[in-house]
């Protein structure tokens, strides 16, 4: 199975299409190559016109639908890299995901939070899907998302 | 018209000069190069000796004076490069902006303060200005900030 | 003395050995490596099974305490180097170090906290230590930890 079969597999699995366009909002743009490298822009857990998981994490969201929120910033971030280099098995690695949670005072599982961006990342990709990461908890993100969501892959 | 004359107008726009000393503390480098790649460390909008914008965006701040902070950080990365390889002219790429913005529990516009600073980073290099970027809600900065912007550029 | 020998002083100095594992959770990866960048995961202060400063700065942990844990984070990403190159003195450079402060809502001394972990950095690996640096206070962090540090470095 290709990696972009197994990429279909979790759209289906999530239930969203991530065919259409992906938003985006300001003067920049969705990834800018050097070299090798690919940087992708931050990803909130849009899918059309609808940012799908709002609120704080640990106070409006659960840990479930954060986590959820999470693997659609995964998915949007594949997405980008697929119809930029043609096929999702074109990533020989990913460098570093950043993952930004909008969470309660006391809530302190951001990690958690981030396996579901990883999961996804190491499902579709295989072992190029493997990655360093930092999960940090922040005060508010765009459009009130729950999640935040950037990478660095390698083609 | 080269990217540095369009830096000074930007200058004279916002009304601050970056020909002095653009200060920093600690032990740590404005800047580093590993080959075609320079990173910028944060920059929070300090000219001379003042942090120009401090305070909460949506509580101390407005939005328009969040925006002029990310642009005056902007403009600092800038000057910074300038003087590390001459002219802005030199940039080929910009490959991710990282704008933190200290804000307001209910604070969602993170994405509009940092179109501040692409606005600016557009204006001066063109085509080169190109960028991804991160824009998040954070809960402090130093000094009080209202902003912190870092850069990666390609020369 | 080596990069190896003065690792082991400040080790001596905080009264924490690195030899053990350094333990991860999640699937993911501690580092990974393109052309001659390594980038290393986010750190937290733990030594053992244990997060050594919990809280947030400026109102749990004092300004020494989230200190000291910038420090501790500075040498698990040291040690992290360490055993995937051999020698901390094939470090030749360092591009980015991001440090989160777990912080009070009027605490503004991130940078102050950076320094500890910078002062590491210098120290341990002379010239090869300088870096650019972002420090930025958050409103939360896994196991509500004070402080986490990833880093970049060249080899």
């Amino acid at each position: 199975m290709s990696a972009d079969q197994r990429f279909n597999l979790i759209a289906e699995k999530l239930g969203y299409s991530f065919d259409g366009d992906i938003k985006i909002g300001g003067n920049y743009v969705p990834l800018v190559r050097n070299g090798n490298e690919i940087y992708i822009r931050g990803q909130i857990p849009r899918v059309g016109d609808t940012v799908v998981v709002t609120g704080r994490a640990g106070a409006d969201a659960t840990l479930v639908q954060a986590r959820t929120a999470a693997k659609v910033c995964a998915m949007r971030a594949l997405a980008l890299l697929q119809r930029s280099v043609g096929s999702l098995d074109e990533i020989k690695r990913l460098l570093r995901m950043n993952l930004y949670v909008q969470c309660a005072a006391d809530f302190t599982q951001q990690s958690e939070v981030a396996d579901g961006a990883s999961e996804v990342l190491f499902f579709v990709l295989g072992e190029a899907g493997a990655h360093t990461r930092s999960s940090i908890g922040v005060y508010q993100l765009p459009k009130n998302a729950t999640v935040e969501l950037d990478l660095i892959a390698v083609v």
